[in-house]
């Protein structure tokens, strides 16, 4: 069977997002000028970020019984306590503070030609647990209130173009899930819309183009992660290839895998079955209870934290917000912070000429459906410390040794700013040398870029820190 | 942009299930042996089903606190509360009796080629809440303590082929949601082998073609849920046209609108961003709330059922079952009993030619993901029979009223039989007629019958009502 994904006939005779992303420096916003405009937006968007103790928060409490930390008005989100049963043989029951936040916002990115030329209306965005403050954030990040007219999407710009009558062309729009290991079933809605219309550039906001932004995704805590999730979501393209030659020969194949046209080694109905069998033989029965009942596993709260007491994972903490130019000039609110800065890394090989990448089914404390696909590694080292050498993740070791020369992407972006604190990952693609054992174990199979971006059209299927890593693969063209 | 759904390269050059679908008579077990095999399975399974008073159930009682009926092992499933907040006007806010069993089962077919024709092993099977008692089910039907080794696998015949080391080629290997109107994030995997070396034929096995199993479709109450939601989920065929031509201009429409290689009236990225659309924008908050707090929301428990107060929905039984060659001899359970019999009913229509089908996006009390597509029209009418004029469910009196000409499918089938009592659907297929308003809803879209078969790949698309009229409408070719 020979996976391109598409037929035939939809092949179009030019790939305009292409064109776009072989555009540096002519954007009709130079990138020469972008260091100049971001630096005006933090200033413009001052604030101060102070961590507090829970008493001094204002609107939230911990509810009488339970202990849920939760806010009065029964919105934004709240911290409860889950139970998790997994048949891992290493500490395979355990409970934790999880985020509960049902309902599903929208993160949208706006698209518009100059000149031909698809365009991104990017935002320069404060949120209270990003490294550097501001980062380049999707045009339009909107919660459920805002756009189901309890504010009728008054004080969301740009949210008519994707929900309202003067929505655009829909080129990608599908829910996705976010960090498992600290939501609970959390999912939001991912979109890219095309308009033809005029369209206003508010000062926060900036048409850049796709290769802009790919240059942008080198830098570390730069591009938020609600941005790097929806250009996830962007279809491979259908045109053979780009519209400029390929960077080197590395970019040259990584353009390859994602058009499709071969054999991949795993065809896409084996994928399928494969993370079938891994959500059915493997073992996830969440139970939520509340956030007292994770006392005696370990965590314990005082003023200022809830916290591990052997030091790891994360700690639940609240700030108190002083800002400029959002529509509450000041909050206070909780935010996870993670002890320790992960790693997501991805090994890549060329199988048979054509590059594949290792993904595993991870399962994590509050997936929805037990696994989704994810990075070769995908963890906080910290946590291995001490556990088992059978226990501990597989690649581990092959990543943070590999030979620097290996190494095709290095960045160190930050997770959700609204939701944590400071949550950093390192974000790898490590080509695999000559003597790399390629036979994948139970947990782990090769797949082309094109049966990633495939994959990424529906929900559930690749995890929040694949999808970002995805959006960095791109930039390798 | 032109949805066959396939590469052109991955054509074969003949569909041997087409040709099992073609044959009826002429598989190597004739039809015409079917009703005395049949007979001869009820005969030697043998059973009698009882309802008696929950008190009298063996293993099951109601926790204390909660009122939660479990069994006293933790296993199988229990019946706890659930509390619904939804955004629909009329009655959005409801408790009701809801079955939990996170754990997965396998519910799988199994092929293999007679003189070159794929045949279906098929199961005489009894279940205490089948209509006639035995009913045609698949090869398998293990539960998640069969295929983990807490029995080895052993006493589910042929489990080996789907899960073992001499499983077969996969056909299909999906996991599949059920009724969430009953059950809180029920999903199953539905699987279908194809094997080559031999295959014993147990008593209560037979196999068949497809074309036969498809007549026997045609029958009330005799091929049960999991066997037609397992055939929902056989890839639509990519050869052009079957083997035999089809039986008149319907059947021709509806192997067109399978076979694809034209435009849908709802392209699939437009089909899936409305679906995403609905399940951001309608709101389904589920809690979990001990099964004695539903009654304040008129669920009342008495010594032998638990009933809403104006007599509707369903009501929590006990039965006990005395059964001829099951593993247990006799066993008692609880089961979920409608009021009343459902309408589960497909409106279809060509346009431009081609057949298309009505199908809406539901929303349903324990459904993992807000909504699902389904079936034009699904409800239990009784349910509606005081409603205001606007909460009616669409279409429902035009089906009702149809002309019998138009009807193109009629059958009614029994839900799945472990956990539902006497549940009834009437299942229907009906064709459009010409002063029929073709323009959808909101809550409805037009897809093609190819659409619906490449849906059914991944989970969490169709839900298992229309999964089983898909199965009829395959039959009508």
């Amino acid at each position: 069977m020979i996976d391109t994904g598409q037929d035939v006939r939809e092949r179009p005779r030019a790939d305009p997002y292409g064109i776009s992303a072989a555009l540096l420096d002519d954007g009709i916003r130079p990138l020469a000028g972008f260091d100049a405009w971001l630096t005006g937006r933090q200033r413009a968007q001052r604030h101060r970020i102070t961590r507090i103790p829970f008493a001094a928060m204002d609107g939230w409490s911990f509810e009488p019984g339970t202990g849920n930390l939760v806010h009065h008005s029964g919105r934004f989100f709240s911290v409860e306590g889950l139970d998790v049963h997994t048949d891992r043989r290493w500490a395979g029951h355990w409970r934790q503070p999880i985020i509960v936040q049902p309902e599903v916002g929208v993160l949208g990115i706006l698209v518009k030609r100059f000149g031909g030329v698809p365009h991104l209306l990017m935002q320069a965005k404060m949120e209270p647990g990003n490294i550097n403050g501001v980062q380049l954030s999707p045009t339009v990040q909107a919660t459920r209130s805002n756009y189901t007219g309890v504010h009728g999407g008054r004080g969301v710009p740009y949210l008519n173009h994707f929900l309202g009558a003067d929505r655009g062309r829909v080129i990608a729009d599908v829910l996705q899930s976010e960090q498992a290991a600290w939501y609970l079933h959390k999912r939001n809605r991912n979109m890219i819309v095309e308009v033809t219309g005029p369209v206003e550039e508010h000062e926060d906001f900036r048409w850049l183009t796709l290769g802009q932004i790919r240059q942008l995704l080198h830098r570390d805590h730069l591009v938020n992660m609600d941005t790097r999730t929806v250009l996830a979501c962007l279809p491979a393209p259908d045109g053979p290839l780009g519209a400029a030659p390929p960077r080197d020969r590395f970019g040259a194949l990584v353009r390859q895998s994602m058009a499709g046209g071969f054999h991949p080694v795993t065809p896409t109905a084996e994928l399928l079955s494969w993370l079938t069998d891994v959500r059915t033989r493997r073992q996830l029965v969440q139970r939520r209870v509340p956030l007292n009942d994770t006392a005696g596993h370990g965590w314990h709260r005082d003023d200022d934290g809830i916290a591990h007491r052997d030091g790891r994972y994360f700690t639940v903490i609240a700030v108190h917000v002083e800002a400029g130019n959002r529509e509450v000039r000041s909050w206070s609110q909780p935010l996870i912070a993670p002890v320790d800065q992960g790693v997501v890394a991805l090994i890549v090989k060329p199988i048979g000429g054509v590059l594949h990448a290792l993904v595993q089914a991870r399962v994590d404390a509050g997936a929805v459906n037990v696994a989704e696909l994810a990075a070769t590694v995908h963890c906080q080292p910290g946590n291995y410390r001490d556990v088992p050498a059978e226990a501990r993740p597989a690649y581990l070791d092959e990543v943070l040794t590999s030979d620097p020369a290996r190494i095709r992407y290095d960045v160190v972006h930050t997770e959700e700013g609204g939701r944590f604190y400071h949550a950093r990952n390192r974000y790898l693609v490590v080509e695999a040398g000559p003597d790399f054992d390629g036979t994948p174990g139970d947990h782990h199979r090769w797949v082309s870029l094109r049966q990633l971006s495939r994959l990424a059209r529906h929900y559930n299927y690749l995890n929040v820190e694949l999808r970002s890593l995805l959006a960095g693969v791109h930039t390798l063209q």
